[in-house]
């Protein structure tokens, strides 16, 4: 059986590119005692597995990926033969695995099976049933305390974890504005996300675009990014304000030190907040949590959007997309 | 009657010198109908107030200070004569008063009483029962959430606010660790204050000094100073650290806007939390919290540290100390 799969073909200088990337053909390795082969359904692309493709990059959480060889991730699987006694063939996972299209494990610790009661489109499962939709929803349901009309502003607006967040921001009663980039994207983010209105992270004076979009300040920052637009952001904040700063195992390697914001001394003068958190802390409660994101999308209170390619050619493509903005909610590719 | 006043004789230029101010004598004006003549007992220095000694520095909170008249500060001070119904002559108050022996005032917004089972000690009403103290206090009481034997790290450490935080703490059961400038001072801050260690910040190594002081890591910051240092314990805090960025009215204006820590992404790894407060806002507070605060003095668990020099010609010396880093506890001048 032939087993397709994205290799590192070079190491990115800067933004991926698609010559980084190469597919090749190889042949399905043999099941052993103990193992599963899973056939990989839908492959999850997330901008922090950028950090690994680095030399030297290796550290407690994936080693450094090596030239030639297949490039780690985040997929959705069906085990198709298992020798494991814990796994049957047909079980749906969610697993840390390779950009190919089967892969044969141990069945070790980076694979989590999906409820039983699975929602019908698995493909949420990479996203919002996923790291990236709990994400903003413990986020906001843990740390937001919104009250009806304050005003939630959101980074990264149109990306996977901003678009569910935004809408979760709605449904908690706030006006919600988004953060994204150009003209274009940020109608996007108005006409089919249905945030209240959106600033242009591009524009000439920035603070202007705030306050334009915020005549009211801010009440609660979603932040996604970090970085200089965090310093533009404290400036419009009101009393109690509470800043929410999104990290997932996924992504928080990709951070890279950048100077602070200087105006931090605004957490004091407005007696704000500002919360840290790691989502897959609260493995608990994920079912409860996907409970009540599976009903409000029943409901039509929460739109999924996703950037969905197709076929393991467009995965190296899906990826760099990432980093030019191409995408407009969570970024999958079908296999 | 003769009034003697500390006059800014210059404006400072970096740090303020004792040239800067100079002691002229004045006859105390009239007392028309509707002010209050008050003999100023106490006189509180404040860093904060080093703002308002710019030219053009004037803003919501205080005019910038003119050339040749007396400075502005904060006094303990006695009615001797009033012809203002809502005063009686030996009525206490803390004032925003300058820096002379009597002041006649229409007694407007800058004046509260002490209150009417008032401490033998009245100047700590300036320090541990003032604004400095319930600083302290407000800040680790609403958000500290100490549990026992978890480690407090409290910067300037031997100044108004930290001397008390690093014993309330303790008195919450914490270790507790102080930083402050040099080995003397580090050794009086186990010593008189009871830290259970110190951190000397101008060590050449001072990740390493942290280390040392906090074998166990940071669960609490509590942070007077801000700026680079921030940075550093943002290195050492443990999981769901918490992090106080104090302020009050006395001293918010004197922050200057200096580079943010490039780490703020530790908030995010470490799921930590980061509450700016400003204690005036707890004002209908005040009175439970000096009856707390008072009742551990009595009790001797909270030991009361005054930095206080004698008479108006020391006024402008003891505020040039602040600068020095001479004082240790709260710094006053007795009238």
């Amino acid at each position: 059986m032939e087993n397709q799969c994205v290799v590192l073909a070079s190491r990115p200088e800067g933004m991926p590119v698609e010559d980084n990337f190469r597919v090749e053909r190889r042949p399905v390795p043999d099941v052993n005692p103990g193992q599963i082969l899973c056939r990989n359904l839908f492959i999850s692309l997330d901008a922090g597995f950028r950090n690994w493709m680095d030399e030297g990059s290796g550290d407690n959480v994936l080693p450094a990926m090596p030239l030639g060889e297949p490039v780690m991730g985040l997929t959705l699987s069906r085990v198709v033969e298992s020798k494991h006694p814990d796994y049957a063939e047909g079980d749906l996972l969610m697993a840390r695995f390779a950009w190919e299209q089967y892969t044969v494990t141990d069945a070790g610790d980076f694979i989590s099976r999906l409820p039983a009661d699975v929602h019908e489109s698995l493909s949420y499962y990479l996203g919002v049933l996923g790291d990236t939709g709990l994400s903003a929803y413990f986020g906001l349901t843990d740390f937001g305390d919104i009250k009806t009309g304050e005003t939630v502003l959101v980074s990264a607006a149109a990306g996977a974890v901003g678009s569910i967040a935004g809408q979760i921001a709605k449904i908690y009663g706030a006006r919600t504005v988004g953060i994204t980039s150009g003209p274009q994207k940020c109608a996007r983010l108005i006409g089919e996300i249905g945030y209240d209105a959106a600033v242009d992270r591009t524009a000439d004076d920035l603070h202007q675009a705030v306050t334009a979009a915020c005549p009211n300040g801010i009440d609660v920052y979603f932040d996604n990014v970090g970085g200089p637009l965090l310093e533009v952001v404290l400036e419009h904040i009101n009393e109690e304000a509470r800043i929410l700063l999104c990290g997932s195992v996924a992504t928080y390697n990709n951070i890279e030190p950048q100077p602070g914001p200087s105006n931090l001394f605004q957490l004091t003068t407005k007696h704000a907040h500002m919360h840290g958190f790691m989502t897959h802390l609260q493995l608990p409660r994920y079912d409860d949590a996907r409970a009540t994101l599976a009903k409000w999308i029943s409901q039509g209170d929460l739109r999924v959007h996703e950037y969905r390619l197709q076929g393991i050619d467009s995965v190296g493509r899906a990826f760099c997309d990432l980093f030019r903005g191409a995408n407009f909610g969570k970024t999958i590719v079908e296999l």
